[in-house]
């Protein structure tokens, strides 16, 4: 089969460079005889590559060290369990922001740890625009344990630059679709987290990056592989991590500093979306439903006016080594997810495509 | 390097063949022109591949239909947690078989989500030998929620052949170091389960085989992704599955199928394990503390005499490829871990070594 481009929400393509090499060193990493994943995590040559990966997300995110870097296992909704049972004691409230699938999915498992105030800061005008509140104007619950919120909601497509101001209450970003897409100032977060599978690395893996003076009150009925402060009291290894995938997004990174860190990769990917949306907005065959301040630089979702082109145009782009375009079975339509490892080669082959399927089906 | 035989005790060594045939389709996984991971979870071809290892695993275990199989994030750590909530309601008791390391450490996670009556059935005589309490003698509670026990202790190197028997308390199995070593009758379980990392798969993979009718009864404060109801009715795909791990065990059935299934392995690890205790026992330079009926087939620790040779003992074993003797620092010495994947050449290039460095060094 030739080159394809996979538009896939997650799992998600990971570079090809990074692909490669994983090949190349499967069975027998480092001279080991060996593949990575038939070592134990307690090796030392095991123990300096994860230390390695450490170290080059905290040099891509500038991560200050009074913050720490843990590679748990799960992904996003793991996350979802895990945040209240650290970080919400008897007695207090967290307020979760509600602005599309996945931060509603976090505000409602979140219901079984403790007192959770969700607020809705989605609206939608008669044409069915959506748009935000801005964090400026969200009710928030005065003395908190923590906000919750989704800065880029990977179904739903909407994104949010600003970092909101919360006044002292930590702030909790799952950061799953948009991590390391570009420069965000960590200081500004009390936890943040993020499922490997589209930015890091294969499923499996989820990284928390945590201020260190938020551990050490978690409930009692806390799994201990979810217990962060016995995480970071034991580099991420208390119980076997998942090996394979922290090796992954080790060589993810090396990929991503070697491009020239997240600044680089950020203009890439604005680049890319801004051809992207570009095309839905001049054409009147595509359209897309968020107001443009809110779009999402890496999930772009847009529906054909007509509908019943749908399959046509599923069928028609995987011809075309154009992949996984089918829209969330939530919202339908299409979706392209245009993270990191999509080079702007396949969002130019996309568009051409659309083009295309636009002129011989209108 | 020339071949390596990995007497890693988790993550393991995989069957050569499953590795070389992965490495062939890394990243053109089924003329996708993608790598497994970077598919959907989702997608057609995807949950083929996923169904057809849960076919193989009931294949070749013949799990009943009224038994789920789960395929959860995590390890053996993981289920410590989630065995008590979700078979562990208020007011009631479980009951904890204690004979090795791992199994006091579930015991002691356990007691975070209720109540737990942990039983110790491990012996020494004088002479440092371990034995076991034979399970007709186990104080059991009446009517306990279940009865939870460890098979094979990794760390120890102690086995129970028999299965308990608890008069219709469901009997829950960590069976993380033992899973597809030989042939057990599943229908004596209540619950197995077992992370993938020694003979299964890579880390972050763990099987659950739950019957039917103990799904249901969660605790309230049960994360999802550790909810077997919620895994169950999802096809374990409620979240994002390990996919590449799913994928990796899926070819491990594979192999063990083509062998001629777990009877077949069964023989070899018989052969295995007899060759080295006897080994082990022939010499006066090194030796082994359990008593032979409770000596675990798959991780054989020894020790030297002279325990000063340790260190020279691993070293010159790695110059010859046998890799990863050291024994677990809860009991020092030496382990070698022999799963399924490990050949019979392999146990025989270590009694070769053996020999050698004992008539050079007694």
């Amino acid at each position: 089969m030739s080159e394809v481009f996979n538009f896939c929400a997650g799992p998600a393509m990971l570079p090809t460079a990074v692909m490669k090499r994983a090949q190349k060193e499967f069975i027998n990493w480092n001279n080991t005889g060996s593949s990575v994943m038939e070592l134990s995590h307690r090796s030392g040559i095991y123990m300096e590559m994860a230390a390695t990966a450490e170290a080059d997300l905290r040099e891509l995110m500038s991560i200050p060290e009074h913050y720490k870097v843990l590679f748990c296992h799960g992904g996003g909704r793991g996350q979802f369990s895990a945040v209240p049972l650290n970080l919400l004691p008897a007695g207090r409230t967290a307020d979760y922001i509600v602005n599309g699938s996945w931060s509603k999915a976090a505000a409602l498992e979140a219901q079984n740890f403790g007192e959770i105030n969700a607020i809705n800061v989605r609206s939608e005008d008669e044409q069915g625009v959506s748009s935000l509140l801005p964090s400026q104007a969200w009710p928030l619950t005065e003395n908190a344990a923590y906000v919750h919120y989704c800065p880029n909601e990977t179904v739903d497509g909407i994104e949010m630059n600003e970092i909101p101001e919360t006044n002292g209450v930590p702030l909790v970003a799952d950061m799953s679709s948009t991590i390391l897409s570009h420069k965000i100032d960590v200081t500004k977060f009390g936890l943040i987290y993020a499922g490997a599978q589209k930015n890091i690395g294969p499923s499996g893996l989820t990284i928390v990056i945590v201020r260190e003076d938020l551990l050490g009150n978690a409930q009692q009925a806390t799994p201990c592989i979810m217990n962060y402060h016995t995480a970071a009291n034991n580099d991420s290894m208390y119980n076997t991590p998942p090996t394979y995938a922290w090796y992954l997004a080790g060589l993810v990174f090396q990929w991503l500093k070697a491009l020239g860190g997240v600044d680089a990769i950020a203009k890439v990917n604005h680049e890319k979306a801004k051809l992207l949306y570009q095309a839905i907005d001049n054409s009147s065959f595509y359209h897309n439903n968020i107001e443009s301040q809110y779009r999402s630089k890496m999930n772009v979702p847009f529906w054909l006016k007509d509908e019943s082109l749908n399959d046509k145009f599923i069928e028609q782009s995987e011809l075309q080594g154009l992949m996984a375009l089918k829209g969330h079975r939530i919202v339908g339509g299409m979706r392209a997810s245009i993270y990191n490892a999509m080079p702007l080669e396949g969002v130019q082959a996309l568009i051409a495509f659309m083009k295309n399927f636009e002129q011989e089906n209108i």
